[in-house]
């Protein structure tokens, strides 16, 4: 399993819009993707335009090939993209610890 | 619950040491800290250097006075700080959708 962490700045004032957008791309699109487990829309409270996308895949290649080079993810990108106001800073983690 | 994300960025080579020590500080000093509920460590695929703890506390106000304000706050940052390459980047986040 890995964790797609992506940071999002969106455009000022389009938070509720956004708000909805988000989930409503999640429902419709990524959690039908292949490998998909689980996700986070985590809001910032210091910073209103940013928000952090969290995805649990199966493996990297899940999203890096399987979704971003499927039609989902022009489908994805056209309903969350409109609001960003740069280009969204994705990497991924292996978990090291929790609890 | 409010969720704290430290962007952390340590000096090349010193991953291992620095698994291990940030699994100590959390473990000896944060865990024990007012409003910890919770901690995730992540280690990034593509940036080596860069790790993103994440602490889930009850309130934001157990971070951000009741934690960095006491003696523990520099026990841990003497366990972590020795690692960093830069100043760790934390902001709070309070949750907005998940599955």
């Amino acid at each position: 399993m890995i964790l797609e962490l992506a940071d999002l700045r969106i455009q000022p004032g389009k938070q509720a819009e956004f708000d909805a957008a988000i989930q409503q791309g999640v429902r419709d699109v990524i959690s039908k993707a292949k490998g998909f487990l689980g996700f986070q829309v985590q809001k910032c409270i210091e910073t209103p335009e940013r928000y952090v996308l969290m995805i649990r895949w199966e493996t990297l290649e899940n999203h890096t090939v399987d979704f971003r080079q499927s039609e989902a993810f022009a489908t994805w990108r056209g309903i969350v993209g409109p609001f960003f106001a740069q280009p969204p800073q994705v990497e991924h983690f292996q978990l090291l610890a929790d609890a």
